[in-house]
């Protein structure tokens, strides 16, 4: 006999069960839903790319966490690690066929390879959402408002959205002469909700002094509200003088302060549509906010769940100036946002709002008699085109072990039909989670039963 | 300036735009609703496993076929070719934590790594059902019954299952002498429909001398109706001398003749409930169909669309006696089938029975004022809890823009606010299919009016 082969998984891979997997594709069909009602549409590209198409941009970190190898071709081979890169390549491939504005989702597996000892996932499903081709309010505020909506719709209740705008913040640090360093004030800035304002604190004096220290202590501390943030953002900004001595053109700061730059105008057209719609309480300008990565040019936003806000985010994202860079020589402009599924799944999960049923059968008709399959396949067919899921069980076992598969199965009912009851024209029917039954109804007031049953 | 990145995918994949991932998308998730209602539960593993697993049961050409690489912990990885091969690791690493008998669906890519010059796609998505730990009649006609019932649910209409059993082939076989050469006779009928009998007699005949072949070829050829094929098939097998001069114990012979077989009881079983069941025009009792793979060891089948015979299969599957047999001692026997849906899709495609839509948006609300914003996404919200699918133009453009937009994602209607109208207390909707336009309604009247022109 040939060796027994260990059935086992890599580190970092998992199997998912039906109790697992069934909610999983539920909440991704939800968001499907949620995205199409908004106009996104779908698109799916290849797992496997061009290292030098995916691997270009990243930085050390990502290109050492990267699955990459050479095909049967020569070919020096990638597995994505997200699904921003791929769609970046995506957009210059098919920018005469795609219609600008382009709003997409694109829900799909992302890997990351590492020789991890952590216990982290180096399989997980990405789902980002993006609308690319405008640089406008109405794209920022929509792609906020999809995600707080969407939260709502798959069951994980009221959100708070944290947002703010890196055009300001860059405004901010040239005055203070850290342009040149803005990537490790960014990076020490957002981690201010994990290692505390003591610690980050200590970290910017490092870079800035006592006095751009507190500054940029004060400038991230959001206002008792969302206009008041705004007015004191820019106020902070106006206050110091610009070390450089000049106004500067990439920012957009003119003599007249830096309420006319059009970062604090994205902003104040933002709040006003918030304040309509009266969402001020789930959108809250925080410009603590920065997302570390420098890929970000506009809004930058963060997504908490109120029910669970020690999660952290589950949907992160922002708007970039520059998608395509790499690919073409125009710049295409967007606003796009990431949810974390797995994450997600593991909140709903602490939040119980997971239906964790080990199958969505509703009635199992049992096998009394091998004689009568067809006949239990007719049941079957009967009670699905009633809009139930129903099945057979496949042998003529013992009924102890048919009642224990249901069980096993979650299985509210069960139809228990023998050769006498066919000699009869009768079915008996049986909830299984009550024990019990309905003997002797005809087949017509059985499915009328089993439905009532179900409600 | 960075030099450009050709935007170019690798050979032999593709990207999916909107038009053509949309009704891929539909299709998966009918299929899934479809599995759901006869109680089959949807499973996940990892794409990436260890290449031991996944190749050990391969012969030369799919170990050679796959994308296999040492990862950073200095591991023998592989991507999956296939979903059996990870459902045999499954099943054997949950047996304990899963209900037998386990009824299961997996839909996910695979890759085949090839140089290959013939224009094959390397990516592609499969789309298994199995039903394992029981091997039953009712499990065989199921598994059948799933796809004929399947392929009416997602709109290729009536199909054609042409099925045989494999204990009886090799209980032909074997009776000829040719039990050991089964494999390369299995491969040969298996080409029938693709290179005709005249070419299958030359081949065969190489192997089963001219008697033998006449003896095979008549076997393969189905009688008028499945009973009387049936009939045929048995007596073929009892009209041979046993060349072995003994009964056969594996096969199951006895001197009752090949009609007492199990092989043949089973076909006589499931011949008995198709004829009950009516389904005997889209089940056909067929021995030409062999499957090629020795896996198979009970019934084999082939699926065809009737108003497109000529696209080949896009279902095949058959039951297997061993699935777990390289993980764990103990058998499992399971019955189970692949849905080809690439092929699927281009018959799909081909009947012209593909929504090619854009997208599903219904109402497109066009920006005429940017100060309006949050009015828009007010009418978004409420067309989107009417169950409509509604969209914002992101920016104040000129209205022939947005009417060139509207077309190239196939929104049906148009919805014109500007600031008179919001004075006015109206609205405008427009049909863009139609260039119909209805002014002046009220925001009810509208929401009604939009309803109706949808239906």
């Amino acid at each position: 006999m040939a060796q027994i082969i260990q059935p086992k998984v890599l580190k970092g891979f998992r199997d998912f069960l039906p109790g697992m997997e069934i909610p999983r594709r539920q909440l991704i069909h939800r968001l499907e839903d949620h995205f199409s009602s908004y106009g996104y549409v779908p698109i799916d590209t290849p797992v496997l790319e061009y290292a030098e198409i995916l691997l270009s941009k990243g930085g050390g970190e990502t290109d050492k966490q990267t699955y990459r190898f050479t095909d049967h071709g020569g070919r020096d081979v990638s597995l994505r690690f997200d699904l921003t890169v791929p769609f970046a390549r995506f957009v210059a491939a098919h920018r005469n066929e795609i219609p600008m504005p382009f709003k997409r989702y694109h829900i799909g597996k992302a890997w990351r390879g590492e020789n991890t000892q952590r216990g982290r996932y180096l399989e997980f499903i990405q789902c980002d959402f993006d609308v690319v081709g405008t640089d406008s309010a109405a794209a920022d505020l929509e792609i906020m408002m999809i995600m707080t909506d969407g939260l709502k719709a798959i069951g994980a209740g009221e959100s708070r959205i944290r947002f703010s705008h890196r055009g300001l913040f860059n405004m901010l640090l040239e005055r203070l002469g850290l342009e040149g360093r803005s990537g490790e004030v960014l990076r020490i800035v957002d981690k201010i909700g994990k290692i505390g304002a003591a610690e980050v604190r200590r970290l910017l004096s490092e870079l800035a002094g006592p006095e751009g220290t507190e500054t940029l202590l004060d400038f991230i501390t959001p206002a008792p509200d969302n206009r008041a943030t705004l007015t004191k953002m820019v106020r902070l900004i106006d206050s110091i003088d610009d070390i450089a001595g000049t106004t500067s053109k990439r920012t957009g700061t003119t003599a007249a302060g830096a309420a006319e730059s059009p970062a604090a105008k994205r902003l104040s057209a933002i709040l006003d549509a918030v304040e309509e719609l009266q969402m001020q309480h789930g959108l809250i300008l925080d410009p603590s906010i920065t997302r570390g990565l420098d890929y970000y040019t506009g809004i930058v936003f963060e997504t908490f769940l109120n029910d669970l806000p020690t999660l952290g985010s589950v949907c992160s994202g922002g708007r970039y100036d520059n998608l395509t860079g790499l690919f073409m020589k125009e710049p295409v402009s967007g606003v796009g946002a990431s949810i974390g599924l797995d994450r997600l799944m593991a909140g709903l999960e602490e939040l119980d709002r997971i239906d964790k049923s080990a199958s969505r059968t509703d009635v199992l008709i049992m096998m009394m008699d091998e004689e009568l399959l067809a006949q239990y396949q007719k049941f079957a067919r009967d009670l699905r085109s009633d809009g139930l899921a129903a099945e057979v069980y496949p042998e003529a076992k013992k009924l102890g072990a048919q009642f224990k598969y249901a069980e096993a199965k979650d299985i509210p009912l069960g139809l228990i039909v023998g050769a006498d009851e066919i000699a009869a024209g009768t079915v008996n029917l049986k909830d299984l989670r009550k024990r019990e039954s309905f003997e002797g109804l005809e087949w017509s007031s059985a499915r009328e039963k089993a439905k009532e049953l179900l409600d």
